[in-house]
């Protein structure tokens, strides 16, 4: 049991809710810490805690809570792998309280339901929480450009739940076109349509073909004929990955149709129904799975607080990522509209602008603890990792690319690095290594409630020739 | 494409479906295959396929097709480590199309709805298939001793879907005691009872003890206390693991109670209500979890079947393990009773029944086809392999008794030289390994609909002083 239970009370507020304190354990009043509330537990927020443990030594009587719904950290990065049958969803879902065992940071989970700006307090379906300093990396949410209510059984890839029912559903259609006789309908089977070229998009619809045209193809190749199966990758602008110099885009563009993507430039949707992806100008395409990965809007939470917001609900920061309303409330990640003064433009969500914001808020929030002067968040983007298919990324940093096998090797280990738990390093750089002599899963991750799918009357008209 | 896609037809029974075949592939009229059908992928399904593949070399107008409603065969054996974070899900659940793949075996991914033993044919949700030797396997449900009405939210460990419940399940409970302050209500949450006494109770409860106050106790140390823990074993007889000789049993018991394991022997459940645990004579014990591993029934469809059975549902079978009352019906592991000609009991449903009936059953069917001489089904059982908690087994063969870490490294080197994929065997070794020197996985598995709980009216009220 924890020695250190003091009580919370809120900044003079007089919150009813966060009197009733326990009455077993006394606090010591002359202890009043000092509260620092992190609202999840991504990249933004899960490192925003861990440096500020690190910069908090020598500061006892400072309390940092990490909130989320979820008790693991997700290596979104890796999710595509998750999608994949590459690495299993608990080798990128990390504990955060084993990350948070040997620190000062608490971990709370519990969804944030609603921030009261005013009392200062936080509220999980568990509890209400002051703090005295509140930092916002809630995340975003998918972006579907407006299309929501004619995109119909759309999937996205931002949870590990998402990975694991991509990953089955890929099966799933395998299984159904096996059987298959109508080849129209046995097509609509084997169309995978990704649409967005950023990272996401690209490093899913790599490999989702090597994972179709060579693994799953091997299991059901006696029925299944490697022309038939198709990825599609549709981007709206004229170029894939923009975070990469032109040159690089372009390279990452014949690498996907070199072996064997069929990449839509300049292509818009207008809806997916009846399964048939609608394009803008009136073609379709008949497809069964459609994968949504183009954009991101900020956490519907947060673009409701009473703050200083862009247009897609982002909270305006000032250099040091304070919001510029409202002293105290620091954020990072995707929820900051945070402008970088190099290119007047707001930063990138990506993680890598989300680690780096959250070592600076840490060191500020110190700072102002400590009376010492704080930091302007300032960085430039040091380059891209894009995997694409097995054995081949791309990586550009400030002086140096490279692409094909190394790339990938690269991409791996620097990826790798970056897990939390140690053994799960160990696992997933056993796990890829493996992948380059052997075969990764097929196998569903049944643990959704409904495995047997309801046949459709196509399925149903039984194919008699060859059970 | 398969070049091979021949026509099926009912034998003789003028099924009209059986008659609506595809119209592109005109099938041989001259080539008419056996069709051996095999209901189920579990160790006696999956065994019996295997085999007859392997003893049908030379025969080529044989086909053989597994149904299964899951695209894997489950090592049901580790079940429990899945449950405990010890191995990945995907590590025991192996698809069959990829150990099908080398082979002339066909997998109809399906549920089994219907079989008709006069028409000879199975129906899926998919199709009606027609054999000419039926295999069935479909394994066993759990038994609940006619206790069902009477025990509420009572968990079962059969499935994948299973092991990741309890493994989430188990880890909440963690969560909810960490916040809560009635000393009754922490105690039933960190109480998990388990009920049974042969080897899935005995390898869960001490998996469960080890998981708990080992890997789970550093996760939440900060307001946990060891001694708050406790896993409780219930055995309806005097005796556990009543496969091996008395003397293991009892060693296993006091190893049971040594690492602090409370068993309750000759003890009878009456119910489980209100989240409490109620046994014969009218004590109680208040705990939130309670896993049933008590016995087995057959599966409710063999149950049905117009077929000689004795008093929980198995088919009884010759010698050759045909069905006593319906030539060119087989049956093999729990669904079949089967008797030992030199105990005069049926055997017992194990996995090592099941696979060493597998075996008999495929010579019978090939030597049948071939006119040879059948086999009759005769085996000693050569043992029994029992883990207990981590670095500990009891290994029981017939001149060797081995206990301890020797016994436990043996115990993992068996069974991991079983599954059927070598990738997940150097996987699973791996893993098991880093078991050693590092720690397990307390990451919830986060694929089911509902990840946080509704709260309970005791978790909301919010306990304020140490968020």
């Amino acid at each position: 049991m924890s020695e250190n239970l003091e009580k919370t009370t809120s900044n003079g507020a007089g919150d009813a809710m966060l009197q009733n304190v326990g009455v077993k354990k006394e606090p010591d009043p002359a202890v009043q810490p000092h509260r620092i509330l992190v609202l999840g537990s991504g990249f933004g927020g899960l490192y925003t805690a861990v440096y500020l443990d690190r910069y908090l030594k020598g500061l006892p009587d400072v309390r940092i809570t990490v909130i989320d719904k979820h008790n693991f950290f997700l290596f979104t990065p890796m999710l595509h792998a998750a999608a994949t049958g590459g690495l299993e969803p608990r080798y990128i879902a990390h504990s955060i309280r084993k990350i948070f065992r040997k620190t000062r940071i608490h971990a709370h989970i519990g969804e944030v339901l609603s921030i009261d700006l005013e009392k200062k307090t936080v509220s999980t379906q568990h509890r209400t929480m002051a703090y005295d300093d509140l930092v916002i990396s809630l995340g975003s949410r998918t972006n579907f450009m407006n299309l929501e209510d004619r995109l119909e059984g759309v999937f996205t890839l931002k949870s590990l739940k998402d990975a694991a029912v991509i990953n089955n559903h890929v099966i799933r259609m395998f299984e159904k076109a096996y059987w298959e006789d109508d080849p129209e309908i046995r097509k609509s089977y084997l169309t995978f349509v990704v649409v967005g070229g950023g990272p996401t998009g690209v490093e899913l619809a790599g490999e989702l073909h090597e994972y179709a045209t060579r693994e799953l193809l091997r299991d059901f190749g006696r029925r299944i004929d490697k022309s038939e199966i198709r990825v599609i990758l549709v981007e709206a602008t004229s170029r894939i990955l923009p975070m990469l110099p032109p040159n690089l885009s372009l390279e990452a563009l014949e690498r996907l149709r070199s072996i064997g993507i069929d990449v839509l430039l300049e292509t818009r949707l207008e809806g997916y129904q009846n399964q048939k992806v609608q394009l803008v100008g009136g073609d379709e395409i008949p497809s069964t799975t459609l994968v949504w990965a183009a954009g991101v809007k900020t956490n519907p939470l947060v673009a409701a607080l009473d703050l200083e917001k862009d247009g897609i609900g982002r909270i305006k920061v000032n250099g040091t990522l304070e919001s510029t309303k409202k002293p105290h409330v620091w954020v990072v990640g995707d929820n900051a509209h945070s402008m970088n003064p190099h290119s007047g433009m707001p930063y990138p969500p990506t993680a890598q602008t989300a680690v780096r914001q959250a070592k600076v808020c840490a060191h500020n929030i110190v700072a102002r603890l400590r009376k010492r002067p704080e930091k302007l968040f300032s960085h430039e983007h040091v380059g891209g990792f894009v995997s694409i298919g097995d054995n081949y990324a791309l990586l550009s940093a400030k002086q140096l690319t490279l692409t094909g096998m190394v790339g990938w090797f690269l991409w791996n280990l620097v990826y790798i690095h970056k897990l939390p738990i140690i053994r799960y390093r160990l696992l997933s750089t056993f796990s890829l290594f493996l992948k380059v002599f052997f075969e990764r899963a097929t196998t569903e991750i049944d643990l959704t409630p409904d495995p047997v799918e309801n046949p459709s009357p196509e399925y149903q008209r039984a194919l008699q020739e060859d059970y």
